[in-house]
């Protein structure tokens, strides 16, 4: 049977067996020590392949090729990814730049071109330097440890990585399903300039893969926001080569649904690190809607405190102003009754059934001066239930991005 | 036949006849001279009233009020409005106290309960003082160019008073339409913190009034955003005493395209100073699509512009980074083909058919300098077309937000 789902302490993509990464400087981005601009990631074998992008209208050109690559349905061994350029808003050249990016990555990996997923972030409006990005396919040495060094390839404007792995037991195989993401502003549920990469040594069926995805980055990655903006670039894919020796999972398999929450609990791991480390960030906000009318409600209802401005200042100032978490439900299209409505911060109730409740207003102070604010709201309505997850709002994040090209 | 619309200098919500107005302190706010937060308009005779609300989940009773007032249909004398605390999230005492505030108010103006709107806005979840506020009625004195008391003692963070009047002749009569606003923060599409009393001496069937309004607010108010929140208590009413003598205004007179452009126009410069004195705000950001599918999604797209923390930022660093137009676009929801667009900084053209054009950066960067921001949008597909107003996002928005109420 299906044993636990532990976490991978240090864990990071190539914690999965079978996969290999590395990273690189080219110079696309700023130099700084230890900065990497280019990541490879390569599996020894070909994997199922599934993916989610971005909703936006205006999409990166890699992102459409991703698309097309996946729309053709063969196996995938590997993926390149440039920080520093979005390759977007630039016109037919950017078309021409990620097919060449996939080429060029492939010929390096000795794969196909169709064979490998290709990502760009960063600014946009500015095309790809094509010589630094060849120069960067030669450089990568790719090592079995090398996550770390994908992760640090893919940084914008985050302050760290963010790596996780988790593991569990399928029909007596120990499988990992790992992981490495990006992303630190412009980042809201529809994805944002979020870029996320999992490997799992698991066999997976490529149909039930590609079935799971989208209500997992529903869940998780899609109930994220920092500032409320979606990029043109979001991508989220799992590869998945079977390299731990289980029988291959489909719909309806015994280790299915175990498979299904390892992912999950892997995607909540990365989303909560994105959280605590957008732009100008010291609080990630943790927002619990249950009794909802159904999931969508919860997810609205969730979704709207983590994305308030005046919610996210509140948390900065530590300042339990729930008047404003009123005003965020009151807004967010969520069906409520006001007399049914309870809140607690972190874990203390400051309204109950719709009526202020006297609390110890300097404890419930001290307990958000932490690292970390929870807010829970019952609507007591029926059972639908959502966590989303955002971060405060600092000065730090108008310093940030008033001046990130100038 | 109609005349020109003509802005009149120093114009307030007594400039249009028959209206008398007043405002007092009487401890709801805290103290700092020049300060009030109790205010009363009154009309010589009854009104013809229309008015449109948040649409929040979650409403101040005294908004509820006011929708029972507006939906009897009586004649309207006049209102009444606190600042410091919303009269919200305060269970079933906040509609006791909504109605009492009325009935003091009527007794006071020597008119009928019902013939009087009541507003509150400031705090979330605290009960209203019904002892300062019986005396603030007894208190303030009402006088013909009490206008812009009345506007002072609605303001809550705002930094000065929003008061504006326009004239116009109809069919031989000048009519005046005046009026006041407030608003700084949680301020978005969907009203917001944001209270508009506008009063005419034009005489305006009440219906046609009524019908015309909700679709003003559209194009104007609504198409304001300072911070993506919505208050539960945002409110727009509309007096018509009639005391100018015109032919009343119905659907079809000669005369009601003329009384609807000139209450649009009263609107957008209302707008425009809300937009100014946005929380922590140093520009002025308008935000205007043309050539979208169709109004609704030309309203789509300029508020995406007006509302993204991206763009805000970026015009507050004075940052021509035109990527991020092209990701609020592209998150909008609008319909749009990406080699269509051409974007445009104070009329200075930076991307034509989807390419970016080369521009003189340094000249750009000196016009976002100035105290106001036009970004021009041509989607190429229809005639659609839609004005959005805005502000800049600064650290000192944060600075004011996370100390509210602590």
């Amino acid at each position: 049977m299906a044993g636990p789902i532990n976490h991978v302490e240090g864990g990071t993509i190539t914690t999965a067996k079978g996969f290999k990464a590395g990273g690189t400087y080219v110079g696309i981005k700023t130099f700084t020590e230890d900065k990497m601009d280019m990541g490879l990631l390569l599996s020894d074998t070909t994997c199922a392949a599934a993916g989610v992008f971005t909703k936006s209208a205006l999409v990166s050109p890699s992102v459409t090729v991703n698309r097309e690559t996946m729309a053709s349905g063969g196996p995938i061994r590997g993926l390149v990814v440039n920080s520093g350029i979005a390759n977007a808003g630039v016109g037919e050249q950017g078309y021409t730049d990620a097919k060449e990016m996939a080429a060029v990555a492939a010929a390096g990996l000795g794969v196909k071109p169709e064979e490998v997923f290709v990502f760009s972030t960063g600014v946009i409006g500015v095309e790809l330097p094509m010589t630094l990005i060849k120069q960067g396919v030669e450089q990568i040495e790719l090592s079995d440890n090398g996550g770390n060094s994908l992760a640090r390839a893919m940084m914008t404007t985050d302050t760290h990585t963010k790596e996780a792995a988790v593991t569990v037991n399928l029909g007596g195989k120990e499988i990992n399903i790992s992981g490495v993401a990006k992303g630190s502003g412009m980042i809201h549920p529809n994805m944002a300039t979020m870029l996320c990469f999992v490997a799992t040594d698991a066999a997976v069926e490529q149909n039930f893969l590609r079935s799971i995805l989208p209500d997992i980055a529903d869940s998780t990655l899609n109930m994220l926001d920092i500032d409320g903006d979606t990029s043109t670039n979001d991508s989220l894919v799992v590869l998945a080569n079977g390299a731990a020796g289980n029988a291959a999972i489909s719909a309806g398999s015994a280790d299915a649904d175990t498979f299904r929450d390892a992912l999950m609990e892997l995607l909540i791991q990365l989303t909560r690190q994105l959280a605590q480390d957008g732009e100008g960030a010291t609080t990630l906000i943790v927002a619990k809607v249950e009794g909802a009318k159904n999931i969508a409600d919860a997810r609205l209802a969730a979704k709207t405190i983590t994305s308030s401005l005046l919610v996210k200042s509140a948390v900065y100032g530590a300042d339990p102003n729930w008047g404003r978490l009123i005003m965020a439900l009151g807004r967010s299209g969520a069906e409520m009754v006001e007399s049914k409505i309870d809140l607690y911060i972190n874990g203390v109730c400051i309204m109950e059934s719709g009526r202020p409740v006297p609390f110890a207003r300097d404890a419930v102070v001290a307990l958000m001066r932490g690292d970390e604010v929870t807010f829970g709201v019952n609507l007591n309505l029926s059972n639908g239930q959502a966590t989303a997850w955002g971060c405060d709002l600092t000065e730090e994040y108008v310093v940030i991005n008033s001046a990130y090209t100038t």
